[in-house]
């Protein structure tokens, strides 16, 4: 690559060699690093992002799947424009927070009742924390290989590898983070996604400490592959057996429908975290669930088991970008991009063909994500990559994000936008087949 | 109070009855939270802020110490709104994130290195796991009452009571929230601010297993007492000695001068949490510090110790709302609001005498804070308020809101804005001296 490609990245490579300066690695979430370097962006509008050197390519990422509506919606630009006259926040409360939970509860009737903070991390540790105080447990079970943001308790089995992850019907609490306290990993119950009977098992182990199980049901990292209804429905109905909370982190995956994945199964989760999308493209977090439970926040309450603030929790900006946002996604909008997804999953397993190459694409809604397997796999450790494998997939997305100008998700996936319509959807698709042809001998390689 | 005292605020009552149906307890944030109901802006412009039945106020609050500029400043809304044609959240890097980092590095010496975040409290638990991450260490050790948002480890402490905080020379590590696991309290070693021979006792006797010491320089809710310099000196040279690190909580206080509450000392924290103002009125954190310790979060390590991301860090918005602001508060901007601070203490202490009443007045920079003592507290113990005495505090935070129409932060404390001028001076003044005259009675008891 460089130069030579007739390849431009010379800006970006000089800004990073500032940002390196001040910036620890030159980035404040790794997610946006890449070989050689980040890319830094000039102009983003719709599905269409330009970076400081003129190249311009098509977003299927939509930061890490936060922007619902692509780059720069006009009305939510204006709607926040007009609020912004009128102050960004305050130590009083703002009609639009007052509104923008009521349309989320309208939504959904499993939220009997929401409350906002700054982002999903902050989202996941709340409900966390309200799980523990309502039924007084310490211990949460989670599955393995779930990121659920960054609370280390949420984080603990993220990136198990072979060499940690341990036997199957106990998997180790892997820490992501150096030096995380032995006790964290011993209040973190791990279990195999899509596994009923050890699960279960795991679960019974620990019944009378768990304060809740904590389900992503389209977990991204795990592998993307919806939940199993049976699964679900088991764990469920062990948790109300048990007096254990089930919680959601729908952060990513409220998308799929107009009421979020869980409206695919038939159970109700006690609270669920949310995030991404429903800011319109600003920083927030939310959880919602159950009244009685969501009590523990009420400062109303005589004890208040759970007191909590957040200096820009609500704010207004993020109140009315996420309002009109959602507004926007109406269930005529959810179908629109629920049936591009599906047109693109479509021609690519098309193109999948065609290269003779052994993909599985899996996903929910508007998100679908490939592997490098005959079969889709169906958990963790089927969709875990070796480093090997790994770097043939950082070789390709390099390929798609210079040589063919589109940026997809680092994990080998894409989040789609609204915005994005048959012509992004035959770009990706003729550059997925470029892409598979020129790496096929690698893939067939890792094929399981 | 009501109708029958000419003050309206029948639309507020309205909306608060809306939003207890759909938001828990009616807020997102407990601060927000005041008798009768909160009450909701309409409009918001430099120090004035108008609720939407018509009410003004001046604003001493400035939405719990975050916007230094008050409401709606022209310049920062301006270069958002200019932010947002080109986008508000990217997979990509922005350059603006490099120029705020640079702005920020180049204010601080200590700050080697930066990374942005989305709240103080994402702020302060990334640096507590970097700590842990850096030394393989899992306690950490704080002070008594001091508030540093809403990780559990950070949290424990914070509103300790007579009834549980315990031996002084061995302080409870009291949760803040029901059901926080032991473990986590047992993790955090609680000391008593400014008592030298205690504190270090205790870091000795957890000197094996302590990440690091985190201190606020003037916290807030410890009382707002400037952290004495021979005990910092004293906590400092320990940290020294026994390879712990020494962290600053400086998400209030970063406002005191142009570099921070810690260049008034002659120690350098390894690392620092920041947050509030930098965000220019948006969501927002950071921590920065030593580059080897902040190498922890680095993305191009052989060893990531700490992967760390966050979907609308460092997000261009924030960063340009953040940098313009900090640009705006230049040396002479912190001299001025700091020199406005002091005539109004000055001030407030000439009402204080006339109306003869027990009050000190603590506080550094912008910010101030009231107690009913004949001197000023210097610890959270001191500092304390009986549930009888916060009942008289919020009888006269409410006659201020209420009838002088000024908002003060509900501890009893102001943080100035800088379109804080001596005519809002005046007004705060002259409330201050009607209110302090009319529960004089009522604090006369509590005065120590
Ligand atoms: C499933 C899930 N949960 C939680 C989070 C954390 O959200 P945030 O990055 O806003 O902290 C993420 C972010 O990627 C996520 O994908
Ligand atoms: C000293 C201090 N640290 C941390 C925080 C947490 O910041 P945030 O509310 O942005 O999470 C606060 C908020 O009030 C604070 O005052």
């Amino acid at each position: 690559m460089g130069k030579a490609d007739n390849i431009n990245y010379e800006s970006s490579l000089k800004l990073y060699n500032r940002a390196k300066k001040v910036i620890t690695g030159g980035v404040s979430r790794n997610t946006i690093f890449r070989r050689p370097h980040p890319f830094y962006v000039a102009q983003a509008k719709g599905s269409y992002v330009t970076d400081i050197d003129g190249n311009t390519r098509i977003d299927f990422a939509n930061n890490m799947a936060s922007l619902i509506h692509g780059h720069s919606h006009p009305v939510i630009v204006d709607a926040v424009t007009e609020q912004m006259q009128n102050g960004t926040a305050y130590t009083l409360g703002s009609e639009v927070e007052v509104e923008f939970g009521e349309l989320l509860v309208e939504r959904n009737k499993e939220f009997e009742k929401i409350r906002f903070v700054n982002s999903g991390t902050e989202a996941v540790m709340s409900m966390i924390k309200a799980a523990r105080a309502y039924t007084g447990n310490p211990k949460i079970a989670k599955a393995e290989g779930a990121y659920h943001g960054t609370y280390d308790f949420a984080e603990i089995s993220q990136i198990a590898e072979p060499h940690n992850w341990g036997d199957i019907n106990q998997p180790n609490s892997v820490p992501v983070t150096y030096g995380t306290p032995e006790s964290v990993k011993q209040d973190v119950v791990v279990f195999p996604y899509n596994d009923i009977k050890r699960t279960l098992n795991l679960l019974e182990a620990n019944k009378d400490e768990l304060a809740c199980v904590l389900i992503d049901p389209v977990s991204h990292r795990v592998g993307m592959y919806p939940i199993e209804e049976e699964f679900l429905v088991a764990i469920y109905n062990w948790t109300r057996k048990n007096k254990v909370l089930l919680v959601f982190d729908e952060v990513v995956t409220y998308r799929v429908t107009y009421s979020g994945a869980q409206h695919l199964y038939p159970v109700k989760p006690d609270m669920t975290a949310l995030g991404k999308i429903i800011g319109g493209g600003f920083p927030v977090g939310a959880i919602a669930g159950d009244a009685e439970i969501m009590s523990v926040f009420d400062p109303t309450q005589k004890i208040i088991k759970q007191p909590h603030s957040g200096t820009f929790s609500a704010n207004p900006v993020t109140m009315i970008a996420g309002k009109t946002a959602m507004q926007l996604y109406d269930r005529q909008a959810v179908d629109d991009i629920n049936k591009m997804a599906e047109i693109a999953k479509h021609q690519i397993r098309e193109a999948i063909q065609l290269a003779h190459v052994p993909v599985s694409i899996t996903g929910a809604g508007s998100m679908f994500r490939f592997h490098f397997r005959y079969k889709q796999p169906r958990n963790y450790r089927e969709t875990y990559q070796s480093p090997e494998e790994r770097k043939v997939i950082v070789d390709l997305l390099d390929y798609l994000f210079i040589h063919e100008n589109l940026i997809l998700i680092n994990t080998f996936a894409c989040m789609f936008a609204t915005t994005i319509k048959q012509a992004e959807v035959d770009r990706l698709t003729q550059s997925m087949y470029n892409g598979l042809k020129k790496y096929k001998a690698a893939i067939l390689q890792f094929a399981k």
